[in-house]
């Protein structure tokens, strides 16, 4: 543990006990595996970035999903492409990053960037039915928590158009970089300014101008906007 | 053309005139082949997710880019798994996501996302000397503008610890959603709040604690605080 960062503490998990893909080489000191540091990186975004391989390269599409378990759901339409590639027999990864702000260093070499990331790997497996169904509903009250009991139910043409594809996780990293820049010694004596530029998004409510003139902004929009935490 | 959407005009470049595997099929309404606006998603960002086959599986990282003529730069450390890999002989992805808002519908199916992404081809090769030189340097000034002149310069064991690698883009495709939810006609009778809720990133400075008492925030900081516009 370097001054000045808050490192997260590395306890390992029986995924990580031996290396594989998901050990974080470079880096270490940044690499976490505890399940509740990564659901929590996970449940606090809700756009992926999927790789997968189609003919036998990297293709890499942003995505929403939403995770329950240990398990990452994502939809699409029903020929998209690298969602029905990401359920064919093939371990797909999952990449989520939070960019928390940008770190300037006294030197070049030490520009940073403060970041929660995650990285999972898994197979994939269409949903139907019932399992499909929540998955749906789930998507949507990840993306605007208590949204759903508001909307127009779903209807055959859409569930017909929509692919979704469950990927259960096999094994996944966080990194976590957090704090003030980190000089080598001698440089802390040069007069640089050397700090932090903190990110933070904020959200406001811009409704649709074909709403009807009796419907008020509901509670479910107003707290998530007010509380605003996803990426 | 669908009202209440801003879709920005597509027009076909060469690289787009055939289909290849950056043709946007999904959603192609949404699909921009201009260079220039290609250009203008990749230069208001800095950080991409890379995609690169390892061991014939995908492997997605997240990693800061900057962008030169038809080029994405990339470095990391010597022995960066991604980054080496990336500079295999194989073709990679870059894909970089600005998030502009949550788009809320009448209904679940058309809930969607405002964004602006990129998707992008190439073949990466290292670089040495001069090239891998201006590379680091375009790297920090594209991070923070007028950042590099005020640094402590880089030195021999920092130079040989940082591979560089440069992405030739072969092919690269846009695709951006903007305004309001599009909803099915029958739906906008219904009694159901929708709308946006665009997000925005505000950036602040947090100077380092170890900095020396006589050196005041720079202008080049300031400037970048203020009109921040990256991610």
């Amino acid at each position: 543990m370097q001054s000045g960062k808050k490192w997260l503490k590395v306890r390992n998990m029986t995924a990580s006990k031996m290396k594989t893909k998901s050990t974080v080489i470079r880096g270490a000191k940044r690499a976490n595996y505890d399940a509740e540091v990564i659901h929590q990186i996970l449940d606090s975004h809700f756009l992926c970035h999927l790789g997968v391989v189609v003919d036998g390269e990297a293709v890499v599409i942003p995505t929403a999903y939403v995770r329950i378990g240990e398990a990452v759901y994502l939809h699409g339409h029903l020929h998209n492409r690298a969602l029905s590639a990401a359920s064919n027999g093939q371990t797909v990864c999952i990449s989520v990053t939070h960019i928390d702000g940008l770190v300037l260093a006294r030197s070049a070499f030490h520009h940073s960037v403060n970041y929660r990331s995650v990285i999972a790997y898994g197979n994939g497996e269409v949903l139907e039915g019932e399992e499909k169904s929540a998955a749906l509903d789930a998507l949507i009250e990840h993306y605007v928590p208590g949204r759903l009991s508001s909307l127009r139910p779903g209807n055959e043409k859409e569930w017909q158009a929509t692919q979704v594809v469950k990927i259960n996780i096999s094994e996944a990293s966080a990194k976590i970089r957090s704090g003030p820049p980190v000089d080598t010694d001698a440089d802390y004596e040069l007069p640089i300014w050397a700090g932090e530029i903190p990110l933070k998004t904020v959200a406001t409510v811009k409704p649709c101008p074909k709403n009807l003139p009796t419907v008020d902004v509901p509670a479910h929009v107003t707290d998530f906007v007010t509380n605003y935490i996803k990426c």
